[in-house]
């Protein structure tokens, strides 16, 4: 175990800089992870972190010690509050966060399962309610297009919940790359003329497709549909929520698998 | 029409500070309305805004000189851009909002039909999304127990997506008093022991009771508790975001619906 206690010291620094930029994450594939949960998760589907960041009082906390002593001492460092707070963004937090690569499967050569494809989700609460609503439907692939939020982020992953660990995300997949290995059906919500979610039999395989919260499913997917389905709207709204309409999709899949 | 150019204008000290505090817009039930939507949407259903703030630049844009020319003239304030720009929180807007008082109804006498409880939830993207859901299926009264997010701060407006002006929404409502206005079972989900939500005859008009998104329903409202569903979920995550929660249960009542 190894102390810090200046701000100048460079492996310090470069922690910093990264905890304060989801850009940089993605662009080395990096993750902060923050709380008990995640950092328990993390060890049991990946093992070992890059690096364990403690506060001294974290190291009193008996939970946090569990999780310490299961990381190598070399990658475990401890910090002073103070420089420990500016790596943080959870306020009352147990004082310890790994920083860890994230967890990257390879592209699968075929694609025959039911799948979820984030085409452009913005928001990183949306990207983390429908990852865990994915998990919890027992869906293993989630596929993101380039213009989806970095599903490793802090707040995806605060959103997700733990759902990170149960599935497989693939980030920056391009549409045709995947559309040429889908062997199931590519479904999308659609507001005009399609058919209602309900009338369609989705008790099959199927690539469910959610798009952009402003400008909708790109037209690479729009071209590569084999079903439009809509979720019929009593009430006066034009559209719900992305995450919404995700759940409601997912879950009556799950009802017609059970039914049937 | 007025224009203010100094920093110290007493009217333009109030904005800001409301502006700049969600506890003070709840306190005084005020709200922040920003885009040509939102506007135009409290104009149809209210009438005129306490004021309405402008930029130069907006009265050169055609759908913002249309709105304002809905509003009294002595309601009506111009703005340069930079004391504007400590008013708003969008980034690349049109250059208008307004401060509105929010839209209150009178806690109805009896309620008998469909409505939503939200039993503090915490987040306001989360009560944003439920009431842009209820709006989506037709529901009418929404009910927020303290300890929810205030209905009407910017961030539930702006994820409600023009809800607000669908729905009743009563704010600050005691369990006791709601609970003994109830005409129609009260309805939680519930993980443990509770039937599948897919099994339980929801085409009658029910209370959904929504809980903060890490204690759940309040002990008030489980002990009002006649029905509690559950969604069955084949994979492993223990639960579903309570956005993501409650558009499943009012879509699947939807569904029952159309279906008798």
């Amino acid at each position: 175990m190894k102390a810090i206690t200046s701000r100048d010291n460079p492996l310090y620094k470069r922690l910093k800089a990264l905890a304060g930029s989801t850009a940089q994450q993605r662009r080395s594939g990096h993750a902060l992870l923050e709380g008990l949960h995640l950092a328990s998760a993390y060890l049991d589907a990946a093992g070992q972190p890059e690096t364990c960041v403690v506060t001294e009082g974290a190291l009193r906390h008996e939970e946090a010690r569990a999780i310490v002593a299961r990381i190598e001492e070399k990658r475990v460092l401890t910090l002073p509050d103070a420089l420990f707070g500016q790596l943080s963004s959870v306020v009352h937090g147990v004082g310890m966060l790994l920083f860890v690569e994230k967890i990257e499967a390879q592209l699968p050569a075929r694609v025959s399962t039911t799948c979820v494809v984030l085409d452009g989700v913005q928001d990183a609460g949306n990207v983390g309610s429908i990852l865990r609503s994915a998990a919890a439907a027992g869906i293993e692939n989630v596929f993101c297009a380039p213009g989806t939020a970095y599903a490793w982020s802090s707040k995806v992953l605060r959103s997700g919940m733990g759902a990170h660990f149960l599935l497989n995300i693939f980030e920056e997949v391009e549409p045709a790359g995947l559309i040429a290995r889908l062997d199931v059906p590519v479904t999308i919500t659609d507001s005009h003329g399609a058919k209602a979610l309900y009338d369609c039999d989705l008790s099959g395989q199927l690539a469910w497709v959610f798009g952009n919260e402003g400008a909708g499913v790109s037209q690479a997917w729009r071209d590569a549909v084999t079903h439009r389905v809509t979720i019929p709207q009593p009430g006066g709204m034009e559209s719900l929520n992305v995450a919404a309409a995700a759940a409601v999709c997912l879950f009556e899949q799950c009802r017609q698998r059970r039914a049937s």
